[in-house]
């Protein structure tokens, strides 16, 4: 599986790619970019701190044979949507050929260099276009702390562990790393009021989440078979689903989310391919004997042994008051990614089991996640509110606050490896208008 | 409101549209079609059995000043997408200019007779490429007759009459006229059974609702007022929410309908403009005392007094005995719509409340609509399945067959004008794979 593009020896004639915490040599991870100078967003690839223009290093013929073709005709259609159809061996192919270019020893050192922009001068947009956004509730751990909150004594439905519950979300509002998150004006009716009223959010969070970009997917009234399902995904990313607990608390039955989620979704521009995550794939936990083994279109033993991804998962909140004493921001969680119950070969699955199609763009959430030190969402570390917690900076949150600044972070490290990372995923609270 | 384009007694050249039970002179909707020799999809508009050729009218001159110049733009971008993004003056525009072209007296004939397909030999598609697909649950008929079953005593949830409750849906699944409907698989576990299976929906049904077709939509982070509402809805459609009934039982807690709802939603192709409907405004039927009145944010006098639609809706079920044995089509439903308990302009206003951005092209569902004789699915008139109809066939059913075919009807008529349709939204039921 894996080629000459993880050995960790390798490294880049960018200086800043070695040792870079995100993007070494052996990332290179897909994203749409602007400069200054030119607004159109053009197909890039991040390597340290700088991004590869690939449609120039395509047109200057750096690219080469069906892969040059591929990132062509891409460019003058919808970017990666259209190349990230094309399936698992062209990405695979475009990366060997782009660590080539990038490594230390290239030949193409001099006429590359202008293609490398400064990523700090550079707009990330989101890096598909989005057709459909779907978000599960794969993440054990968070359906079971927020089902408690409701249900004491049997926080998870009778459904949990055969289905992965799932809901479509709003695709127009998934915004890019950056981009200001507007609080919700909405309805609510807390428990200590008779009557709802309309006004902005009370309790405004985030979840922590991974985002699974889709290509090729499948035609509508066909399926994906488990065994396929892995060909189908075309990159990760971090996903913050902000979410206004009192307006979902009031609006959310019988159909599920709607305003309380489709005002603002944050992703991480970049789009870390399964190719740079390989050496990360870890076996899908073992469950519990009790409970129900999955159904046999939700089965398949290869998925179960190295399916699932090994990550490092970190939440950071900078609020006003850390920002002006000069404090680090607070640690909101930390650790290894734990507790998703399905793997992202079966969300793909069973979204395709009844013959809805995917298409190329299509972004799934994986639900909340939480971590060996920590929880992936406020609701779930203050208790509903219930327990606020304090800042360095003598502040308390229950749920968020405007100027709040929400970091979710993703690394993958393992011995003998480059560790990778995800790139920024952060957002800021600004006021209801 | 009304100009020259409703006058009744206007006859169109195309003698077809004279009397034609859908699309007279004074209907006019947009489409999205092709024919045989040339597969590429272009703007039409329907008059009687035929369908003219926008582009090429405008191609040849015979549209003109700024509806020439944003018909030719869109026909070069994503047809009506960019056309309807253009909000209502424009589209007003290009009726007046299409109704002088095709009345009766037309300097034009001979010049658009080649423009002039037959319907017949046209295909037709979704008219706008959809960014973002809603269902809302607006027919509180239906919410109240689906609530029963669960909850006898108390049908509706407390936030119905406050909130318009809605969820977002899947917009890849969603098909044009006449594409056939494959029964879904999933996992289901009624009652009866202690563990869930997987295997073709026994339950699948559909559901009559109305579409809003959206254009041109507000930006991220701001909303639409109530007063500003109907600007942005392009135009209406028909639309069956297919629905397999025991996969959403199993499936749809906590987050609401997923697979149950995604296998396919299909939709008359023509989009029927607030233009052509204008004379079929009513008021919405006042609610009953005792309940709450709208929020601020939801009332407005003028939408009220004439925001809602006069319709005759009709649900229509040809099955393979009826057809083998030559028989009539079984009719589910007639009569007026009633019972919607939001305008579509409160429907509009709601969804972007708290600052979901709504774009061209995005459809709404208003929810299933019952009318004066019969209800909106099967779900409602078998009873969830308990009291099976029976047909002039000999056939009973509790829920849909494959091979069955479901056709949803809807016209408008009142004294004084000529009645307009909706044209064909049917859509057949093929074996599971």
């Amino acid at each position: 599986m894996l080629d000459h593009t993880h050995l960790a020896a390798r490294r880049s004639f960018v200086a800043s790619a070695n040792g870079h915490p995100d993007f070494p040599l052996q990332n290179l991870p897909l994203g749409s970019f602007c400069t200054a100078e030119d607004e159109m967003p053009r197909m890039g690839i991040a390597i340290g701190d700088r991004i590869l223009d690939l449609e120039a290093a395509q047109e200057a013929g750096l690219i080469s044979g069906e892969v040059a073709e591929a990132v062509e005709d891409a460019s003058l259609l919808e970017g990666w949507n259209d190349f990230l159809a094309q399936g698992p061996a062209m990405r695979a192919a475009l990366r060997r050929q782009v660590f080539d270019l990038l490594a230390e020893g290239s030949a193409h050192q001099a006429v590359l260099a202008p293609m490398l922009h400064a990523a700090a001068d550079c707009t990330l947009h989101v890096p598909m276009r989005i057709g459909d956004y779907t978000d599960f509730y794969a993440g054990i751990v968070h359906a079971t702390n927020v089902g408690a909150l409701f249900r004491p004594d049997n926080p998870l439905l009778p459904n949990y562990k055969h289905v992965p519950i799932g809901y479509h979300g709003r695709a127009s509002s998934v915004v890019a790393s950056g981009h200001p998150l507007r609080r919700p004006k909405g309805q609510r009716k807390p428990a200590s009021e008779t009557e709802p009223s309309f006004g902005p959010s009370r309790n405004l969070d985030y979840e922590l989440e991974l985002g699974i970009w889709i290509g090729p997917g499948n035609a509508l009234g066909e399926s994906i078979p488990i065994s396929e399902a892995a060909q189908h995904i075309a990159g990760y990313c971090l996903l913050n689903d902000w979410s206004a607990r009192d307006i979902q608390g009031w609006e959310y039955q019988p159909l599920g989310p709607f305003l309380a989620k489709n005002f603002g979704t944050t992703v991480s521009p970049w789009i870390i391919t399964p190719e740079a995550l390989a050496p990360f794939r870890i076996a899908q936990p073992k469950r519990p004997e009790a409970d129900p083994k999955p159904m046999d279109y939700l089965w398949d033993s290869a998925d179960q042994a190295h399916g699932a991804l090994g990550l490092e998962l970190e939440v950071l909140l900078l609020t006003p008051g850390l920002r002006e004493k000069g404090l680090a921001p607070h640690r909101l969680s930390r650790g290894q990614a734990s507790g998703l119950y399905w793997t992202p070969a079966q969300l793909v699955t069973h979204h395709t089991c009844g013959g809805c199609n995917l298409q190329p763009g299509d972004l799934l959430g994986t639900g909340t996640i939480s971590t060996a030190e920590g929880f992936g969402s406020l609701l779930e570390i203050t208790r509903g509110g219930r327990e606020p917690l304090t800042l360095a900076s003598g502040e308390t949150r229950r749920f968020l606050e405007d100027g709040d600044e929400v970091f979710l972070v993703a690394r993958a490290r393992k011995e003998g490896f480059a560790a990778i990372g995800f790139g920024e995923c952060r957002g800021t609270v600004t006021p209801a208008v």
